[in-house]
């Protein structure tokens, strides 16, 4: 609309389009969730409210794009917004954060925001074969379970065993998963494989389309989010 | 730290460091705010409420990225995130989109935010020229100005003129500014030169370096934000 | 080497590795190919010695450039030059140059090369799917078909027929290509399909992967240029 | 022209432009030139007729591509071919060849061409800064200064001084230019500084953008290549 001479400035702006006929992942991450988890009293090493929490955010975004085929990736035939990095990113990540920020005090009840607020980031990444986003899928599972079974150990340390965090830190240096496994086992009596799924492997929201005779609704409704294992 | 063989997949992920030596303009837009401002009331044409909580939200954003020196500007010199893209778009629009949601009830008490919620996109512009920067800031302001003057003649054939929507769209169908001016000016009495200057040329959050000599707080204070003409 | 204050000038070289798991097709295209046909008195409209000569150029560069599997098309898995788009198309460029420039004289032995000399430029544009590399190569066998019809029948028009260029262009204009068919059969006497297939269709090069019991030399060897249908 | 089902393949050729308002730098290098330069018998440590060709094609791509201001610099304001980074790069880089194949008789008589040809490969860089491309320029004429006087200490070691290649290259592991200087004097009475400009400095050719009431010629001149210190 602002017809003017300044407008030129337009051409500054460069495509970043996503290359079609592939699967764009878009992951988003928390910044500095460390240091908020510990402010707002978050149960180590896990708590069920705050990923509940994260969840019901993910499925406000796949309620409101219905191109996300997985909690985050655009299918290979996507062209929302052009396939253009930036808008699709950008969305997700707002959307994400606005929902955080609505539901929280609906599953942290106790816990009144102030600054520094939950925010962040976001990068799409393009994935050219089904094997490749499989792949993706299972690296982020293994990634789950590696910080999941050392935050296990670290906590039962610190919580049942009584020792400072920097401790705990150098006892769990240079220790293999078997070793985790046999700390929790031995000294705590926990077998780390009772531990609930969602905790061992994250979960993933999927678009379930079910045949077009059976669903009644015009939008595709989303699964309950669940653990799955890949 | 996940060191299994699916860790391949991190090769997928392209490089967006932005060019060295250029100014980076992150440009933050509202998504689907006719409707929402419909919905939750807003003023029109302009909500000084709405407009100090989006100054408020850009504030706090300057305050938790000291690398910017406008809202939203990075200094060509910036290094953070190594000028990676993603990560300047989403950290800027993440953190804003937080604020805004944080700062709402205090801004807007009566309005109780339900679906849809307030969400921004973005993106990430690089300016070689100083030149090229302030006739950003220009066009942008060029913008603000033409499309303040629509809507406040629009919404003055609507409210006080008693159109209906359809009928002063086609009333102004056509018309260059100076109709705008005459319309608003015999018809309805308003003199647009005395309109506020916010609403004529929008408001820029700049980092106002003092001298350090009178600087007292390690971080430099932001300024006020005002409206201030390029 | 130089390890000087100017040596930071290098960060200003952005990375532009091409998409893993992609197959690479750079496309070389004649510059001022035209112009450049007169000049050296190509037979219209098609010099067998021509295409003989950019086939024998081809097949110097598919030397040369063992990860090429088609002219010039890169294996998904391809990683030379870390998938450099620059690196990898000027590099073929500069190599089909040489050759072509090299092998002119064996195959247009009246020609006498001068300035404008033959030159050329590529691109590299990458397809994820399988089925998008074959649809590239009906492309650009459905190109050569359609351009291949309009020149016969330019130049039979214009050779055969006796009429100016202009003329030739005015005749051609809005035909389709049963027209064509029916000009060059009923005024010529020519039938379209008993046109050489290497007119019709282009010629493709690939890599003869051989049984390593049958192939002796360690490098495999080139298959011989020859039209292909895809 | 191939309007067929398969040309949506074109929509997967991504956008290269490079961004406005910055100094485009093509940076050409010979491939394999050590192995080459020995095979065609070049003088070491400089060949003063290969030079000359260098500078010979070099000019003739200025000729051919008058938006270039130096070799290989384009205009912050040039606008060629969309300034698409694979178009200008291929487009010198092919231009450069075909001129260095074409020239080569003329220069270098006696030495055949066969396989391998001269190829080259090159890339473009933004500079976003006048300084920037100054920068640029000095770093590389450092960059021939160093490789100069060490190939100039290398070759007298071996030429006069009667050594083994390995041997020369041991001997000068760890010298720094003072030790080189003083090899070159005190050992084959050689004073550097005295060597030619073209081998210190490299060479650089501008345009020269005569008056245009002197200016006879509708196409500007290029001035002759010269030795130019930055």
């Amino acid at each position: 609309m602002a017809n003017s001479k300044f407008e030129y400035v337009r051409a500054f702006e460069q495509p970043d389009n996503l290359l079609a006929n592939t699967w764009i992942v878009v992951r988003v991450d928390g910044r500095g969730f460390s240091k908020l988890t510990t402010k707002y009293h978050f149960t180590k090493p896990n708590d069920k409210r705050a990923l509940d929490l994260m969840n019901a955010a993910a499925r406000r975004v796949m309620s409101e794009l219905p191109d996300l085929v997985i909690a985050f990736v655009f299918h290979k035939d996507c062209t929302l917004f052009e396939r253009r990095a930036s808008k699709l990113t950008t969305t997700i990540v707002s959307t994400f954060t606005a929902a955080y920020m609505h539901y929280w005090p609906e599953y942290l009840p106790d816990e009144k925001l102030s600054s520094p607020l939950p925010t962040f980031d976001g990068r799409a990444v393009c994935y050219p074969g089904d094997e490749n986003l499989r792949h993706y899928m299972s690296w982020r599972q293994v990634d789950c379970h590696i910080n999941n079974l050392y935050n296990t150990t670290f906590w039962a340390l610190v919580q049942q065993g009584g020792m400072e965090p920097r401790a705990a830190e150098q006892a769990l240096a240079g220790t293999v998963s078997s070793d985790k496994n046999e700390i929790l086992f031995s000294r705590f009596g926990i077998n780390y494989n009772n531990e609930p799924e969602i905790f061992k492997k994250g979960s993933v929201l999927y678009r379930d389309y079910a045949p077009s005779s059976i669903q009644s609704s015009p939008t595709p409704e989303l699964a309950h989010p669940k653990p799955r294992q890949i």
